[in-house]
């Protein structure tokens, strides 16, 4: 949307206009779907167990969005001397959202697999916009017919709890649903910390199904580059990035906040290598809350990380 | 709560002390509920259509009720010259909350039906605090095996969807499933203005189902005597408070706000009027959204209400 | 947008999906324009003198819109028992918004004339979502090769500053700059009370040059038909509409609010009596700042009225 | 500090500039006031039973209070035609803030009365922003020397214990202090209403010791005249201003919030008929507390009408 | 609370229920602590200097530590392959609040004695949640007849003022009224930083009273290990902590931030190895202010700390 | 204004009194300015680009700076043994504000220039208050009769555009300005990070007109020492702090926020380096938004900021 004109051009500061993420060009007919990369938008939140608003996620993501589309010229990084996203080869599409539906969980996911789906049947990357981390759920399911991947997860909580009172689809689920398909080869979960909903049979089960797991204070002492050497080199990877990963300082906007989280550069330096040691094929980024928000810290910052992650994907491919 | 005494006796200004129900007792053992009031949570949300939250609205009602807890010798109003809930004979208690399973409606409802059950076989007032309007479904279903009950209905919206997408449990579909009991015996739905979630047809078959409807404008036409003349004399009385029945200037914490709402003396004097005409027999107050009521206005009124409703009831009852 | 269809259709609810205003579809170009109604955002703000931030006024509006543009089958009033922007007939679109240019008031307002323009051309009635209330002065002169209009105001203030340290197109000026063109017959100036930036000589200069003011008490007294009836009839009118002229209860996120303002219903029945008595050909919606607006209730206001209008204007057109 | 001007004189936009009241100038020099009208800021919070922050207040409604200085040829009022507050005539002064003492009700206390005592030997009519109600106590000590008061009070609490847990001089005893005087010859206390501090003995108590207590609706019965006409003419007024007299709807920012309140305009009735039926010789406006009132609507409503009512009051007297 | 059972078990998410610290059970009888641990409020701002609103700390923390209860076999840390907090053995309980009496700095401290010195006859480890910092001084006051305590403090602030205008109980007097004790044997102050209330010759009688002071960059220079060998090993340790010891990014719900202070990690690490070093028999955190906590950050981070730090305090003693 | 005393002094806590900045005298007189530093407001913002607001920076700094008034004997810093700002020796003063003209950008700079040149001329170091960073253009404008300066900035953005759309005067335009000018001879650009309004050309154009830009990341793998190194020593330093250099999570309030910046001490650190190295002879801090500040991190991070560097700056200056 931001190819607009009229007789003299236009200068597009980031509060004009429709928000769509980055101001790029929404497309609402799926099967038309003519992209690199694919944003949509998961915004259930019924999987939450604190509290709930993940739904406004893609919303408040988009809006935060347009403060960075205003290099027009492409997105110029001086500590790399790269521009990333060039205005006249980036192609990038919002599809908008699934369709959620009140009280009922497995229709909601569904619809947000359906679209995944036709992302991934055009070609394109997926970069999905929860919503609670529970939308993971079907973001994976509609690999099923894709080459194999490995899972990278950023996030405070380990999420891998088999079954609690009938739940399996709740937004502390995701991980072991994950590790249960056979197109899933591993997972590396990094940032995990602090109690969690998860139990010591958890993270044994995590271990033992193929997880390599590792605290922000263990990423701290073995630094980015030994991190990035554990994760198995040149393959597919999804990445999953629960916002709650990162420091409640910087991460305030979501659901279960826990102290002790990364800095936004730990973030990026981690993406910014996996761009580089293999293929990212999938992303979502989930639990942003923006009623817990109040300064926009927190859509900035997913924002923020997704337009350079996704720059630094399209760069660094081959 | 309230009752605790040391040495010299407890001041016990409104912000000391564990926040249950205006400080009324707690009693975690629903088998043992001795009261002619019994409070309950009904922490549920998964029912919204925009806003969500009402989870937190049985705790932020309790938080706010403490403002009104500090008449130790009853609650005096000069307009009437009653003292209500005078602190010798007034029998209330706190069950807490019934408990809620993420994704998974049903169970969350049948959970709520639960602690009615056991509040209705203990021969209690059931006061259930929301939660969504979708609550409401559980509440009545409890009376299934009492005698028939009147529902009266504060609200901006109809709620009268049959079903749509599947769902026949959400927010917008309570009073259609309570039309459809035989143990209901007629609606009086007050307050309903402006667009909703129900079409024409909702209200033509409200109609034929056995409803009253009335906007806020016609109601001040009427008058509040002659609305309570609408409604049938010396029946048992289950009224449902959707806080958006309220204006948003006093109302902001709520999901899905309709301006032109009522006042609170609109409000209290209906339901002074009701505790008059006959007997109320349930109580629910729904879709108080705290996150969305910075100054604690709209929890302040739903507890501000709820106190003097039940106060009203019990002194008027014979 | 609301249009979309996948295999099973969609419920669409107000939460998912690209804002746009009401759902309605978006139309980046604007030769293209081919609708009943355009909505073009303005969100400008330089010309505020006290607090900034309508500039997010276009982009809040939208975003409360969504929440009603869920009656897929239109908005169905049961007072009125009309059934408002019918889905089948109703072209609606939305323009996005004119380009703003920092520190440069005569350009941006340059731009919001060329859209308003193009609106005109097209036949279809703006419906200008602001930014501050001087973005009426690109507005009004939009109309220069129009048939000549009646301009009404809701405001709590006259806005008919001639000139004040060498501004002349502040946000308390456009009514001045408006009663200066020989195409607008008269003003009608709706809700002014209280200390304004206006003093007695911009009184005496406004009646002097066929302006009919009246304070909220005013309006109260008369009663809205008598309003109505001081309004010439069957003429073409120009609708104003500053946020601030509603009380600050219910539009709280405004720039200079001032006590003792509007009802909703006050507005909404001067707003329909204006559709029966002439033709709404232009309205403006101005002053929202949504960072005052913790609890959405200004945005909801203005969507809830504009979407009301709209209908109105629409269904009573011959 | 509104007369400030360099080369070409100044705009004086109301964010523009120290924070005093109405930017009248600052005389921190007690021993020099020379005035009509002197403003001081008793920020004394430790009396409150729920919220505190009234602390708050005096700065807070300073801030609000710039936005009601941008008539620099005074404040037309167009509905009574009367230019109030001339620039050339006003004497107004801003007297910051009596010194508090934490921990220290009782010299905190006196540091305000002491205070008032000044700007009564100054022969200025003392305008006192609160703080919590408590600091009516030393306001009323302060006259203790001068012609009787008759003391008018606009509230939502009847502020008439005599004494609990040993405390006398908290925010729920200030009527029952000044009752107590000699020099108050009677009390009408307006606005009370629901459950108060104030038990049934507190009200017979007040009956007996001369005072005449209405409620908001039956405020709303008589009308205006006829309240004015229970108070008695001719007197010597002492106005005692409770925010939370005010809707909750309007008045947010306080600690003790109570649903069912006045408007703005029926406060400003009120206020107005007093300057025209005696003489005000002191006015105190208490409990705002801004960590509650997000919007600003609440100090907007305090400087709003203190800037209305001190107009009125210059005006109207001989 | 977290014991209630009906038919199935609960599943008991961290929004259900009432809000107790953990929700562990509450105690009103304080004659009847049969516990390791005892939680009590102390409910009490007079003696702030700047923000007041540490009066609802208590309540806040309470409601913020219900989203660590919700492991139910306790708190699993995978960093340290230890539960903590196994549900078997672990006793605590909430005895609720001190009662606070306004305006009344004496006799709501003696309240709070009153109940830490209640816990310490029944043999339980006193956790007091302010309040601001002078509830310190009724918790040392209550130690008088145990064992002699080394006194560790948190805080980004001396509070080694004397005594200043006759207040000597203020929240900036604490750790000098502690350092007069006799069975105070010596103090260890961390986290002090920038302009203080606290002047140059504080700083010189906190040294000569047996004090160690160091600031934030003094404590990472050191590193955790070596600052923990400044303190007496084997000794009982008291701790207070003063949020504001942390940095204003994870604690801006305080009265007197002060930017540059300690990270979650830091501080947990500190308190770990207290827990190794020696035994700690007292707690209290203080100056948590909700009003300024938005987002929950700090409220979460005082649960999370509390939890975190009584979970090692029961693992570690033996 | 600390110095007010009647009969027993004043304890004058924080909370207390007219907010003028660090609470020094108010000078409204700009010819009668006497004083080593002077603080003046320039609360424009109609240079954004992105969030407004800014116009609040001055009021709420200064009410922010009330924090750090309370110890009347200096600010006392332990860490250094120094007593910074003692009472007897330091002459600050707060001039208040430039005017601001709303819609002319012009004219509101050219009031700027206008105070900043009165405070040059008197011999005082001006340090201006924000207002976003287009004010450093009329700052550095007002220095064209001075020696020449190096200009050091902490920031975030380049804010080198030269032009686009016509703008040269807004907040990306700054740098570029000052480095036109002949009498700056250098520029140091700190903390510059991130997509930024200014591509590549501007970094190379940078450059060439003699910049030094490094990124936070570049600035921690240099430490302060060495960046100090690469200032030229010795010099007349112009610093312009941008409090979006900050990280998020301690200066939200702002327009335009950039995650990974500065922590409070990365700042203090270098701008005490400065004042051992040369001569500070002018100082803006720009782009504190309020309204996105809802604890007051970023107005107490401002605030903290500018007094300690002031100290040391009168400290360390011969």
């Amino acid at each position: 949307m931001s190819s607009h004109g009229y007789e003299t051009g236009r200068l597009n500061l980031p509060f004009v206009g429709i928000a769509t993420f980055g101001k790029y060009p929404y497309q609402p007919d799926w099967d038309k779907i003519e992209a690199d990369v694919a944003v949509l938008g998961a915004p259930f939140d019924f999987g939450t167990q604190f509290r709930a608003g993940a739904r406004f996620g893609p919303r408040s993501i988009r809006e935060a969005s347009t403060l960075f589309s205003f290099g027009h010229g492409g997105a110029y990084d001086h500590e790399d001397d790269i521009t990333y996203l060039p205005a006249e080869t980036t192609r990038i599409v919002d599809l908008g959202d699934a369709d959620i539906v009140h009280t009922d969980t497995a229709q909601s996911h569904a619809n947000i697999e359906f679209g995944v789906r036709k992302i991934l049947k055009a070609g394109a990357i997926p970069v999905v916009l929860g919503g609670d981390h529970s939308v993971n759920i079907p973001c994976i399911n509609a690999f099923s017919e894709d080459e194999p991947v490995h899972l990278v997860q950023i996030d405070a909580h380990l999420d891998f709890v088999d079954e609690r009172h009938g739940v399996r689809s709740g937004h502390g689920n995701p991980m072991r649903r994950a590790a249960e398909k056979d197109y899933v080869t591993g997972l590396t979960q990094i940032g995990i910390r602090n109690v969690s909903s998860t139990a010591r049979e958890g993270y044994e089960a995590a271990r033992s199904m193929g997880s390599d797991i590792l605290s922000v204070r263990q990423f701290r002492k073995l630094g980015v580059e030994a991190v990035l050497d554990r994760i198995p080199a040149g393959k597919r990877y999804y990445v999953t990035i629960d916002i709650d990963g990162f420091d409640p300082s910087i991460a305030p906007g979501t659901g279960t906040p826990s102290h002790g989280g990364f800095t936004y550069y730990e973030g990026l330096e981690l993406l910014d290598g996996l761009t580089k040691r293999g293929s990212v094929v999938g992303v979502d980024l989930v639990e942003v809350a923006p009623d817990y928000d109040h300064a926009g810290c927190t859509t900035t910052l997913a924002a923020q990380l997704l337009l350079n992650f996704i720059g630094r994907i399209l760069h660094h491919r081959t």
